[in-house]
């Protein structure tokens, strides 16, 4: 049976970590920017692009109207850049998922795979005082105060989720698992993870 | 140090046979209709009407105006039921928690208790067809159909709390663990719960 692991997360959250040491505790692959490269292959697409893109709703900004992609509009078939880099990014994720076990971060996979009886989804979030001081220790101070930088990146996922799920981000009956890992601490939540994962009950005995 | 559990849970989910199981374990109190009781108590009303006016909105229904409570409007300061009921749920959560270690089931203690650190906020949640079964078998069949009553019961719930609270019921970000009791199972959840409010670290070697 492949278990397919899915983990959705707040920007600054330590969900791609969590999802990668899961990963390698598994012993089983990890797709985040792969699965971005896989798809920049098929369409032509810069990864840099198709990254930025995966944060936007399209009709949010216009861009993707503007900034014909390689190819013309002949080769998406009339769509527009997001709509066709959606429909891409989904084809790839189902097609990682047949493959075989594999943790999934981001993408909307757990919309994608919702049907999937062999995954589990997981949401992991933290409060913003946790995500501010994370971000600014791993990834420095910027112009925009780290508050702002969540709430801008925050929307923007929400955007984009709710315009390709017509579901709303952060919901509870959305997962099967939803961790505040600034309170549980990230390697618990690895930790919790491997176990629901590999299907073994939790410890009943002291 | 304390540690109070409040457990939201959808109807039918098992999340308050969750939390029972869990105090059990812990060898702490456990609330649910106690707290009703000891609300009832205070305010004069019966506890079967306070019960039913938790799963309701004010101004939803009307009745809570129709009905005038035992005490009459002097005894209530000129605030209808349903926030007179809310202000003594409020207080009477915040006495529990300050006695010590508890689970508290339901009455948005969650959300009265967010500032409290010592708080472990659970929510439990499953799919539908998971909750029909369960309900059908613990509380047998009725005129209206399993999923109608579902949809129900968490329609009124998720009003009563976003009147009280000003959130959206059932948003990860309310809870520091939210759990799919259909998918990982209630032991799994009741180990689980007892496990992180213990403050143990889950085993890291297999």
């Amino acid at each position: 049976m492949n278990k397919i692991i899915t983990i959705s997360r707040e920007f600054g959250s330590g969900g791609r970590s969590i999802g990668k040491e899961a990963a390698k505790r598994l012993e089983i692959p990890y797709y985040d920017k792969e699965l971005i490269k896989q798809v920049a292959e098929k369409t032509g697409f810069a990864p840099q692009y198709i990254e930025e893109q995966g944060e936007y709703a399209p009709g949010k900004t216009g861009l993707s109207y503007v900034f014909a992609p390689p190819g013309g509009q002949d080769t998406m078939n009339g769509l527009n850049a997001a709509d066709y880099l959606w429909i891409m990014q989904r084809q790839a994720v189902l097609e990682l998922a047949e493959k075989g076990s594999c943790v999934i971060v981001g993408r909307c996979a757990d919309y994608i795979l919702r049907e999937n009886p062999d995954c589990l989804h997981v949401f992991i979030h933290a409060d913003t005082k946790f995500r501010a001081e994370r971000i600014v220790r791993l990834y420095g101070e910027s112009e925009k105060s780290p508050e702002l930088r969540l709430k801008d990146k925050d929307a923007r996922r929400s955007a984009n989720y709710k315009h390709f799920t017509g579901r709303e981000w952060g919901q509870c009956r959305n997962y099967h698992l939803s961790l505040d890992s600034g309170v549980i601490g990230a390697d618990n939540c690895v930790d919790l993870i491997v176990r629901l994962a590999a299907g073994k009950m939790l410890l009943t005995e002291e």
